[in-house]
């Protein structure tokens, strides 16, 4: 298949991006790009394309943007029930413990997981996915952490595993157990912590299918902040599962800085998230580490506060940064990539093609599949968009609608 | 035709909510609603009105929330060109001077604007009025104001008879000739403004097609700000217009306190939009007025500014409090009125219900159309929105993504 005439052709081509470098498109005007099956084959100019391709089918993008599918690199889209009735309580000036006795928080989705079937988990969940497909994520990572017990987490699990093989969405699923303390362990954090590294892990290492396509293991991660998992909670946790040869991420600075960052790149984490209350010494030690800053600017919007991750620190100490949604059901139910974009632009200060570079090849980075995912190269997977505008900077420009006119997965072509 | 089985059927009835009363959504659980042609003459509980009219054909809503269409009272959705180039050169650092120098600013999309045909115009603006539609929007405001002289000006309203004829967006109008000063008048603002009230008034009410459905008078609207209109130039605008029929509309407070927003009350203004800056004795005089007060939350947004309309002192005031997109190419171009929705629970502490009854109702009686738009009653037009969720708060709890599913318009369906 050969799409040609875009009037940008977005290639992201040369790898992660760090630092001051990030925001290279790569842009080819008049662009086209070929695949065959599920792999890119070549990138160039149009008239050179079909001229050399002369017999595959083609597709006119003329007047569009074409560009790498976007790449979540951190969410929590799988889930039963909703929230919403804790957001209006939040509203009217409910606290947090009328909020929590009402049956709210966190626990409220812990509770609705643990009692759903993995049938129900699939459905509710399917749902969401085809909206984060259609607005252009054609690869998430997504987390479990809505079990907290060794059999709800591998429920999580397997429902991923079936909803990846369903697809179209690609899934990098991520081990969470260390999401919150369970609340039979509540007051019990090391308890819980314990039973996360000496029965949680090992059981997931022996009942991973370590054959799954693309999913040699998946990743573990923990979340460390006040009211969670100290710093030394987490280094048990990570340390733990690096020793049982999973990679690693971390939840970190979301509210509190405790070193998680520095914690994940002297791990060589491959990424550490949130990152709002960072220090400026783990800023450091994550731009001299290979660990990508993953920032999650829908948080702190859906939460309506004020203060984003300091980004422009970030470049300046030459870190890889990604954006991510961090879809969740508390905090951001946000399906799109397109909107973190038009938030990194306006409160971390991203350029649009810093905000695209972020939420593809670097995004790629963060779970690791920069190697196949985020950019448009010979040799690389077939995911790509066809924008419904002639112009990458619409994206960030624009918000609250759709500029996703057509996503191709794995060389599959789906109109939006 | 009768949709039945809605998990909520947001009614809105019994007119526009002013002060604290605004939030009363007029919920009828296993609700249904009977339209014939394009009018709804019965609205209530499902197994009542399925036995009452046994004959209509029947959608069934099962589990999905059915409200009247949003009414966008504010926007500018008509223009040429896009600015999408100048939003990067301002996160790129360069200055208000610079841009201008480059071509940037109000002046480029006039330029754009002035210099394109008819066709042209309706042709760019089609696109946008259909995403808007697609997200929920059943009638919007739109607003000239990029041709700034009378036969530009007026050339912007035919595009919006056309379009608005051609639907199924609907269209109230409003002239906006002082939205700026026009370039030609550089240094002379009283002379444009002595052009809009000896000129342009006076054509377009000899112009205007007053047999035009629903549009007795398109509004007469002024931008009263620091470096547009004064306000003894908006006064004399507006009185002149009001003189001649129009109603009115006011800009008032995006920037700077001008005193704008009590204008509008004196004159009775429909309107008094935007409202960042007003002053504690502004906002007592709109609560005293059945001048709406419009909230724009897209465009501090839009602009990454923290400072919003004081939705809760309007409310206090016992004001009639409406939002809008303000959807233009230069500060927030946002076609969906979800969006301002979940701006509106976050930075003005409205919840879903409120926002929802500003979105609806009181949008329409920032359009003087609350007698016909803006509710599900017997008697009003057949405007309404099926979501694909179960409860009303997923509106606002939600974000970056569409919760509509299918629009209907003047008793037509649209799916989404």
């Amino acid at each position: 298949m050969l799409i040609h005439s875009a009037s940008q052709l977005l290639t992201l081509s040369g790898g992660p991006q760090r630092g001051r470098a990030l925001g290279n498109l790569g842009i080819i005007p008049n662009g086209a790009v070929v695949w065959q099956d599920e792999q890119i084959v070549a990138v160039g100019e149009s008239e050179a394309l079909r001229h050399a391709f002369p017999d595959e089918p083609q597709m006119d993008a003329g007047g569009k943007v074409v560009m790498p599918g976007f790449v979540d690199p951190h969410t929590h889209a799988i889930w039963a029930g909703d929230r919403s009735a804790e957001f209006e309580m939040r509203l009217q000036g409910k606290s947090y413990m009328e909020i929590m006795a009402a049956g709210g928080g966190i626990f409220s989705t812990v509770r609705a997981t643990r009692t759903s079937s993995l049938e129900s988990i699939v459905r509710q969940t399917r749902v969401r996915l085809w909206n984060m497909f259609n607005y252009g994520t054609t690869t998430a990572e997504i987390k479990t952490g809505y079990g907290l017990s060794t059999a709800t987490e591998l429920r999580m699990l397997q429902a991923l595993l079936a909803l990846d093989k369903e697809g179209p969405l690609e899934i990098v699923p991520t081990f969470l157990g260390a999401h919150a303390i369970a609340p039979e362990y509540e007051g019990q954090p090391d308890v819980y912590t314990d039973l996360i590294c000496n029965t949680m892990l090992t059981v997931l290492q022996q009942w991973w299918p370590h054959n799954a396509p693309y999913h040699a293991m998946p990743f573990v991660d923990v979340f460390c902040e006040t009211g969670a998992f100290t710093l030394e909670q987490s280094r048990r946790i990570l340390t733990t599962a690096r020793e049982m040869g999973f990679p690693l991420k971390i939840h970190a600075d979301e509210f509190d800085n405790l070193g998680g960052a520095s914690l994940a790149a002297e791990l060589e984490a491959a990424s550490a998230d949130h990152l709002v209350k960072t220090s400026a010494e783990d800023i450091a030690a994550l731009g001299r580490s290979d660990t990508v800053a993953v920032a999650l600017p829908c948080t702190p919007f859906g939460l309506g506060e004020a203060e984003y991750t300091p980004a422009q620190a970030i470049l300046e100490a030459d870190g890889l940064l990604a954006i991510a949604t961090d879809c969740n059901p508390g905090t951001a139910w946000c399906e799109s990539m397109q909107f973190p974009l038009a938030l990194a632009c306006r409160y971390m200060r991203l350029t649009p093609a810093q905000a695209i570079a972020a939420a593809t090849i670097n995004a790629a980075a963060a779970i690791q599949r920069a190697d196949r995912l985020g950019s448009l190269e010979p040799g690389k997977q077939a995911d790509l968009l066809i924008l419904s505008v002639d112009d990458y900077r619409h994206l960030g420009y624009r918000f609250g609608s759709n500029l996703v006119q057509t996503v191709i997965k794995k060389g599959h072509i789906y109109p939006v």
